[in-house]
This record gives C-alpha cells, structure tokens and sequence, in this order.
C-alpha cells in the first residue's frame, strides 16, 4: 500500500511517499481502508524530535482516521467489514498517512451519519482532546464561563463544544476567525494581539471571572490568565511547555490539568452525537492527497490556518 | 485586656504586649475567652510582610484558638455563653494572641472534648488545611497511596487524615520525627535530605505511583516529584511559591491544586470527631506564655520543632 513514511527525524523533507506492506489485524484489532486522515500540530512536534515521544523511524504519522472497515481481527464482536468508521490512532510508529490502518477496537466509534469521511477525518484527535479537557477534566457546567486560548484545531471544537455545555464562551484567536468562531458559538472574540481578554472575562462573567480556562497555545498564557480565573475555577492546558508559576493559582483554589488526550470510543460517540445534532462541525481550511504532507506541514508549522488540513489517499 | 499587638512588619521584636479594648461581637459573631492559641509559620509571613495580605497595622496575629464562649452576638442560636469551641480565626487584623477573640459564628465548632484547650488550639489550622488539601481537594481514597512533604504542623495531621482515610503513607521529613510520624501512622518515612522518596513511593505503591502528593514545603519538591505520581494522580501544594515545570505534569494527566486553606466549621466537626475517636492528635513541642510571643516566632522561624508552640494567656 502507499503511504507516508520517515527514515528519521527533521524538517518536513523526511516525509517520503512508497509502497509499504499492508498491515494485518490482530486480536481485537480492525484493519480500516483511509478514506481520510487529517494533520495536527503533533504530527509535526513528532516529525521533528520524536524521540521525545520515545517513537523510533521509520514511522507512518497520522492521528485521525475516518474509513471503512476492511476486515475485523479475532475477537471483534461489534464492529464489522463494511462499517464506516472514524477514530484517533494511537501514538505509535504505525500512523494513519497510508491507503489502511490497523487499530484497536475499542478505540474506534461509528462514523457520524451527516458527515463525509473528509470532514469526519478532521475531527478525532482534536475534538476528543477539547472534549476531555472541558468535560471530563474541567467538568464544565451551564451558565459557567470558558475562556479558551487558541481557536485553531483543538480550539475551535472546545468552542462548540462548550457552546453545546451551556457555558458562555470567550475565545482568544487570530483575527481571521472571528466571524467563523462567532459563528460557532463563541459569546465574545478576542485578538490574541490585543492581550485584553481579562477585561472581556470580566465583563461577561459579572466580575467573577472565568470558570474555566482552556491552554491550546502554551508558554505564559496559562499564568498571565490565574487573575481572570474564578474562585475554585479550573485550568487546563493541553500544551506541555506551559511554564511560569502557576502556584500563585492558589489564592483563587485553583485545580490546574495539564492533561495528555487519551483515547476512546465512549468519547467518540458522544462527539457523533453532537455531530449528527448538528451541534459541532469541523473547519476544514483545505483537503491535500497524501502526496502533498510535507507541504500540508510546512502551512500547519506556519500557522494561520482557517481550519483543518485534510489529506485523502 | 492583654493583647500581643505589631505596629508594623518586621522581625520578632515588633510584637508586643499591651493593653488593648476588649472586641465585641456584631450580628453573627461570638465573643469567645481565648483559653490557648498556637503559632503558624503564615503567622511570621505576615509579621514580615503582611502587606501581601492586604493587612495594615496595627494587627493582632494567630489564627487557632480554643475557648469559651463569653457572650454571642444578635442572630447567633446554635451557640451559647459558656459552650467551649476551638477554630481558626480569618486572616484579619484581629487575631488571637489576645485575652478575648470575636469570630463568625459559622466558622466555630464545639472543642473536642477529649481535649485540654492547649491541646484544642494546636489543632484548627493546621488540620483543617491537611483536610481539606487531602480530602475536599485532592479527595483522597482507601488504598491509595499519598507522599506527603514535611512532617510539621500541617504534615503531622495529614498522616493521621491520611491514615484514618485508608491510605499508604510516606512522609518526608525532619529525621528528628522519624518515630513521632510512623507512631502517628505513617507506613514509611523519608528523611528529606535523602531525597530517597521515588524509591519508597515505587516500592510501596506497586510501581503505580502516589495517588495523591501533599506539599506543605514548597520550592522545586512539587515538580521534582512528578517523577512519582500515579497516572491521574493529584497534587496539592499549600505554599504560594511552589515553583518549577508543573505543566510537564500533562504525561501524567495529572490535577494539581494550589490551595488556601478557607475556614468553616464543617470540617472542624470532622476533625473534632476523628479526635475523639483517637484518630487525630496534635503534637505539641511547647507551651509558651502570650507574652513569650516573640521568642516562639524566633522558634518557629529556626525551625526543627517536633510539633506546634501553644500561647495561653
């Protein structure tokens, strides 16, 4: 089968596109013909210095999947050959820039209805990851207020899907995707240039500040927002390199998650749920053939994107 | 009455003893006849620079307090003139290094009555701090494990918390209260100069990791002991400065909570009944005069103490 493979470690030139054997399902496995895989910002940290996910090349990246299934390994009783499927790979040398995908049952969730495998591959890994960190992690509740960093990829789900919640949302972006991310459901947009969100947090919240607070970008963000924060309210972030003190949360009683996404089905099928309601759709900025994934990670490493990059075998 | 006053922020030798009017109680207050006191460290903070707290002198410090109610204020039902209560006072201006002592009647609750009020005063801050960072914050369960830095004021009551909880504990602390803490419950403990802790941790926990981490040292030891948390495990720290690369915690999906210990006499009933259940006691290195004041910050500031300092006046 083709696919996208690097021999090692560097700029988006290592992405090299040959024929590679086509894998086979183990038990409790399922072999699942891409229909569509997407880029995310990983993909590239991984490209880069993979090692520091102690993954060694040659490595096929890729961490979204929507497709069909092939063929199911032993002991698959509730998936089968034909089904459409959409799902989050692991975070293994076995990615999903390739015509087929084994993965692990248990990981893997029905494609939603509405959606064509194009717009369904731009949704696992980011919006399961905007899910957890509001959801799961942050517990976010009706009539709460978000302030999310970063309405890109991860951002502009977290953005719906806090709409859906109830919350009322702040999201902190790029200037071009203001009237889209109004459009999704944020309350109030904020330049990221402009560095005002506190007084727009405040605003909205009546002065009691940001419930919780959604990290998509990293660095400082995290530690400049603890005076925008509420009592008791609750950071997330989903960027490793968060830095500077977030101790000083502790006069609001800060609970803080940095958090890592991890996979699931049950996460999946919520987010179906949200899909085919109508209630959470993908920004799609461009759909690339796999042929194209070095250029596909030179636009996500610039940056500036109105949405996901899908690729298309 | 007799009063320990500071006129402004400075070493010990701003404290000291004078002839103050007697407070009286508003709506929902209590007058209550300090029978005993204790020393904190936050207590030196704010002689040394309560400015941070948004106090200006003159102040009276200490902030536990055990007692008999002497007259209640218009709106108080639940208590009456002569019932004997232990709590700790809001960091305000007037605190309990004093003859007599007006507290909110919502953060007062009845003295354990196994207890002398020496005892009783060693007991409401510190423990009420290690509740609720084990047990509302960081919610810890049976058979999970907790590491808990420093075996002081607040460590002493986590390890008891800890053990009555139902957990595996190990406390890192000063070699001097090695016997002291593993008589209190501790299953292991650590001197901290050791830095030994990883180790013991693994050990007693499986491999997995602590459940729960407790740092009421501060500095680097909450991001040094990443390495040793559970997955999903949480981390409390009740020092502001708790510096270092926290968000690395995200390998760990990790819920960290800087916290500052809010008063309520909910968690002091608690406290009290696991007291005089013989589950909780306080150890006590000495009891000190109110006019001793100075000295016992003098003490307290050293360190190496092997329990509270009690004043009575």
């Amino acid at each position: 089968m083709k696919a996208i493979v690097l021999d090692s470690f560097g700029p988006a030139d290592v992405l090299e596109l040959r024929d590679v054997d086509q894998p086979e399902p183990g038990p409790g496995e399922i072999l699942v013909k891409v229909h569509a895989t997407s880029v995310n910002p990983v993909d590239a940290k991984i490209r880069e210095r993979g090692s520091a996910y102690a993954l060694e090349p040659p490595i096929i990246l890729g961490y979204d999947v929507s497709g069909v299934i092939e063929a199911v390994g032993d002991g698959v009783d509730d998936l089968n050959e034909g089904d459409e499927v959409f799902y989050t790979p692991e975070l293994n040398a076995h990615g999903a820039y390739a015509e087929y995908h084994v993965a692990r049952a248990e990981n893997v969730a029905f494609k939603p209805q509405s959606l064509s495998h194009e717009e369904a591959a731009a949704i696992p890994l980011a919006a399961c990851t905007a899910w957890q960190a509001l959801i799961d992690r942050a517990g976010l509740q009706a009539a709460e207020t978000v302030l999310i960093h970063g309405g890109g990829g991860v951002g502009h789900f977290a953005v719906q899907i806090a709409y859906a919640a109830g919350a009322q949302v702040v999201v902190v972006g790029n200037p071009d995707m203001e009237d889209a991310l109004l459009e999704l459901g944020a309350d109030e947009f904020v330049d990221y240039e402009d560095d005002a969100f506190e007084d727009t947090v405040d605003e909205i919240s009546g002065g009691l500040g940001a419930d919780v607070i959604l990290d998509t970008v990293g660095g400082h963000l995290l530690a400049e927002s603890i005076p925008s924060l509420a009592r008791y309210g609750r950071m997330v972030t989903i960027v490793g390199d968060a830095t500077g003190d977030l101790g000083k949360a502790y006069r609001k009683n800060a609970a803080i998650y940095p958090m890592m996404m991890e996979r699931g089905a049950a996460m999946l099928d919520r987010i179906a749920l949200l899909v085919d309601n109508g209630q959470l759709r993908p920004l799609i900025d461009r759909t690339m053939t796999l042929e194209d994934a070095a250029d596909a990670h030179r636009l996500i490493e610039r940056g500036g994107l109105e949405g996901k990059i899908v690729l298309t075998p």
